[in-house]
Parts: C-alpha cells; structure tokens; sequence
C-alpha cells in the first residue's frame, strides 16, 4: 500500500506562502535550474538542477493521488481541469463548488478522513500526497501522514502562512531525513514517528 | 577577520525552545551519541553521532567569542560562571546584573552594535556565534550577521519560542546550505545574502 505524504516548499521560518499567498521566493528552484521536468500539463514545466530533477521525477513517479484544500483549489482555478502531476485530485471542502471541474480528476470530500481514503483508493499501489498546509496538519493530527517532505528553501519570509500552525498533538516526532541537496532548495524527506 | 555567525537548535516549525523554555526535545542530538565531545566545563560532555561530533569540534574550534541575550544568561545562571565553549560572553541588556560573574569571560552591552563590536575584538580572527533568537534576529535586521547555522531537529513542537518573529528586513535571502547529516539533526550552514 502507498503512503500517506505531505510535500510543501517552505521557507526556513516555516511560512509556505506570503501574506498574498505569494509564492515566488518558495518556488522559485522549480524554475531556474538546467534541466527540464515535464508535467502533465503543457502550461507547466518544471526547469530544475539535476539533483532536484532526479529527485521530482522519482517523487512525481510515486504519486497515484492528491489531497488539496478547497483555498488552493480555487486559488489555481482547479489547475485548469488538470493537475500538473496528472492525478485524481481530491478536495476537501464542505460545499463542493456548484460548477464541478473535470469530473474524472477531480473529487470532492467533506472531511480529511474521507478525503484520503478516496484519495487512497484512486492511487492504488502509488502514494497520496498531500498538498495544502492546513489539510496536512489535519491528516498529521488524526494520524493519517506516513511522511513530512520539506522543500526547505533558503529564505526568511518573517510573515506569511505557516505550514504548522494550529498542530493539536505535538510534539510530532519524526524519523530523518532523507537529504536531497538542489540548488536553492534542500529537499528534506522525514517519516513520521509512530508512538 | 572572523564572521558572525547565529547558531541555534530548531524544530522544523521554527521553534527553539517550548513554552517554558524547555529545550529537552531540541537538544536530544548532543547526548545520544557514541563520540564524546568534551567541553570547557566539566558538567557539560556532549556524546554526538560521529557526523555531528566532527562538525562540532569543527565549529567548536572556530568560535572566538559568543553574543547572547539576557533572558539565555538568567536561565542559564550565567552558565555557572564558564561558558561550554570557553570563550568570552557579551551579554546583550540594558540593566547589568549588579552581581558581575567572571570579568574575564563576561561582557555587558547596551545594543546588539555593541555587542557584536566587543565580541568581534574578543574573538580576533576567529568567529562570533550570536546564541539566542532574539540577538540573531536584531543582527540580521541590523546587516551584521554573515551565516545562520541551524540544527534542524526532526520534531514539530507546535508552539513555544520561535527563533525568526519578528523580522524587519523579510524576505532575508540566504546562501546555501552546507550540509551535515548526524543522527536527530540536521546541521544546515546557510550564508546570508548581501543584497
């Protein structure tokens, strides 16, 4: 069976978007390195260094399914009806939005429970990821992440939204990392500690 | 002529200490190792993974004096009277204790400037390790800190002391990192950027 993983690029003081949910200084070493990485999508393409390419292709490989939140959702439009990792998407939102996008991509689920066992069933074999801030400190608390990857990025945002805020059961333990060195990026790949 | 360096141990929310000051979760690596690192004191030995006592010794090596806030020197007892690293002390406070410990190894400064400026002299050719949260976001904010060495511990505290609050200068874009795996740390040796 896959994992249950959170992957976000974070600033070293922990903030995954600015005030604006700005993320040009976070996401920057996905696009200023010498080797290309498709997506699924012809609008994105990833420009990486060859240890982050290495390391994405892999990651990218090893999805089946995401689990995102109804903010990021709708701040990227639902992606345009596709994902750039080209996966079922499943949003976690109370109201599902009248208009529903692509519905071969995208689900909609109204707890993080439900959320990553649809989640789950869409990627088979393959892991979840999940890729919104607040979801993942959800899954963390109800026990549901099998692991943390941080694409810590070397830059203080003093402000913003932080990835770990509202954690119910800390201390989190963890296990790690794995340590993948970019460029501009340090890709941190921690298991989560079961008690 | 050395650099400045902040120094401290940090969970991978930001936070260097719990909400009482405990710093059991943080400081886990230093102890559960199979290499001695021996001090300048006698009740402090660190036992370290083999990676982390060299980077240690490494480090150790290159300080020639710290900077540390009021608060660190209280709850520290002004480290019985030595610092662990054998160096001189200057401490930042508006108000000097009106018991001076050790002459030899404490200063007083009234500002972050002058703190850094005597620690500088102390320490001649070798570095200045700002060691508190406070002081280190004061000298970035004031362009006096060359690199930010952070021991990043697999742990989500959730709350207590975060090491960046309240930065003036944000976004502070850094260099690197350098790299050291040991075992429950990370040591991530990061440049400050000058702009």
């Amino acid at each position: 069976m896959g994992k249950v993983i959170a992957n976000m690029s974070m600033s070293l003081d922990g903030f995954i978007a600015d005030p604006a949910d700005g993320i040009d200084e976070l996401f920057g070493w996905m696009g200023s390195g010498e080797v290309e990485v498709p997506t699924a999508v012809e609008w994105a393409t990833f420009r990486m260094s060859p240890a982050s390419a290495t390391y994405m292709r892999e990651s990218m490989a090893s999805v089946g399914a995401l689990v995102t939140g109804r903010h990021l959702f709708d701040i990227t439009h639902g992606w345009g009806g596709t994902h750039p990792l080209g996966v079922p998407v499943v949003v976690v939102t109370h109201e599902p939005p009248a208009d529903k996008p692509n519905p071969d991509t995208f689900t909609f689920a109204d707890s993080v429970e439900t959320a990553v066992k649809l989640a789950r069933e869409a990627a088979g074999d393959k892991n979840v990821v999940i890729a919104s801030a607040k979801i993942a400190q959800q899954c963390l608390d109800a026990g549901l992440l099998d692991g943390i990857h941080v694409d810590l990025v070397p830059v203080l945002l003093g402000t913003g939204v932080r990835w770990f805020e509202n954690l119910a059961t800390a201390p989190a333990r963890l296990e790690g990392p794995e340590v993948i060195e970019g460029q501009g990026v340090t890709h941190l790949a921690y298991s989560v500690r079961r008690s």
